[in-house]
């Protein structure tokens, strides 16, 4: 495959998942179901979904039964964000260029559509699992999947990230952040494409650390770009963190310093994938997706 | 069955869910984790989880495999009040005699300890479906639940409930509401339970019809118990209903009118177990719990 092929993928793949998550929460004329859409279908780089199809593909899955559960974590990554927004919590105002939801819908509601995109993401996902191929495998990918979203991985990181705000947080503790709050769901989609796609031991420990790398490099680029870019290229606005007190990869490393943790967490990422040959090229075309946003300085 | 072995059986499975849930949601030191503990172990009648393990019994099941579920069913459950406390939702700062989560806890964590009690639910409920005897229907059983809780059912309940504060809702609208709202997750035990306990058509067909009824009781009962009882009695601040221009169903019929309802619908719920014979005891006793809570004038 080349680094075309891989392009092309990665953007047939994009407008697969964008066509099922159209259809995944149905207009019925209510405020909360335009809510729901308003979040879940205003533009994302659906990095997370594309990573559960590239890696089930890698080990030799079919992309239509994967499609439900690329959009399970599409719509549980987009409850977070919509909850993170929130007065309480980050009091964000922009979000992809747009207002935020609570700034649309008002605060009742937006905490409730994400509840609901939460739930509905096991909604749909169970459903998937019932006729899935391999049932238990299925299930197994969900259960991957929620114990990366709760208490033991993206809401504990959330709210260690808040506890930590105006601290002198270290690089460790930096650290330890992020890979529960955005280095969990990250590593649970590439995870759970390999669990769906019946991924021998050995692919499967390979792909975790892809998975594990590449979400670290996820947060350090974002922190590179929230210090660097201005909100036309985000769609948020910048220069969060620092208003937040919040301690990122930018203010321990320096925007140099990050860039090339970044990319050698890139690097640690890709060579992981080199016993599965091709059939992963266009996990190796994401990697440089993910890093390729903060790499030109 | 006796009356005595009926009360001595809800007794009994009460003890082994409040045993689960203490070993569901594990000490680690966080603050996220006290405050998930702080709303789900801080009492509560338990009346969904025992629903689940009567029906799954009445069918068959063993008490010992349903557990998880149960468990699953209260933790959503309970993230429900949690979230419907909230100041941007109903802003009640009294839960089960004791101060709501973000009195206690301020309102980012009080958001985030709902987020992951809701998503470990199905943390616990997709973990125990994998060595299920039937994991085909265990997964069924956890697909009706979050079906029940998202924005087909109880998000949607809410949403609509808040919207409806202040207007002048009839009883049809009223009736529509608390179906989603609260009746759609009694129900969804019910049939969770049957479904884990294997059960053939017809029987599912009349527990659906029980929890159908019964859901609707409930609701009864709470605007009875809202409008009529002291906060001694219910753990909440009484007549919050009508300060919040809530349509209740003591507003729509009168005090003796909605007892009347409870009590009849209660009537409907247990008549649907006829064919279910003994091993449906302890349903009927349940439905007598929920109702009795307001039958006394």
């Amino acid at each position: 495959m080349t680094a075309n092929d891989a392009a092309s993928y990665v953007a047939e793949r994009r407008r697969l998942i964008d066509q099922a998550l159209e259809g995944a929460v149905t207009v019925d004329g209510s405020r909360l179901r335009d809510a729901m859409r308003y979040s879940l279908l205003g533009g994302g780089k659906r990095i997370r979904p594309i990573m559960l199809l590239a890696s089930g593909e890698a080990v030799g899955a079919d992309c239509a039964p994967l499609l439900p559960f690329a959009c399970g974590i599409e719509m549980i990554h987009t409850y977070s964000l919509l909850h993170d927004d929130l007065p309480a919590m980050d009091d964000d105002e922009l979000r992809r260029g747009r207002p935020t939801s609570h700034v649309r819908y008002g605060e009742a509601l937006a905490i409730l559509a994400g509840d609901a995109l939460l739930t509905d993401a096991f909604t749909l996902m169970t459903a998937a699992a019932q006729t899935y191929p391999d049932p238990v495998a299925a299930i197994r990918a969900v259960h991957e999947i929620a114990l990366a979203a709760g208490a033991a991985g993206m809401v504990a990181g959330q709210a260690e990230d808040i506890a930590a705000e105006g601290g002198d947080a270290d690089l460790a503790t930096v650290e330890r952040i992020h890979r529960r709050k955005t280095g969990a769901l990250l590593c649970a989609a590439v995870r759970g494409g390999a669990i769906l796609g019946g991924a021998e031991e050995d692919a499967l420990t390979r792909l975790t650390l892809y998975g594990e790398r590449l979400g670290l490099a996820f947060q350090v680029v974002d922190d590179v770009l929230d210090a660097t870019a201005d909100s036309g290229v985000t769609g948020k606005v910048g220069g969060r963190d620092r208003a937040l007190g919040k301690r990122t990869y930018v203010e321990l490393l320096g925007v140099a310093g990050a860039r090339a943790r970044a990319v050698a967490l890139r690097d640690e990422a890709v060579a992981a994938l080199d016993v599965l040959g091709t059939a992963a090229a266009p996990l190796r075309s994401l990697a440089d997706l993910v890093v390729g946003r903060a790499a030109a300085p």
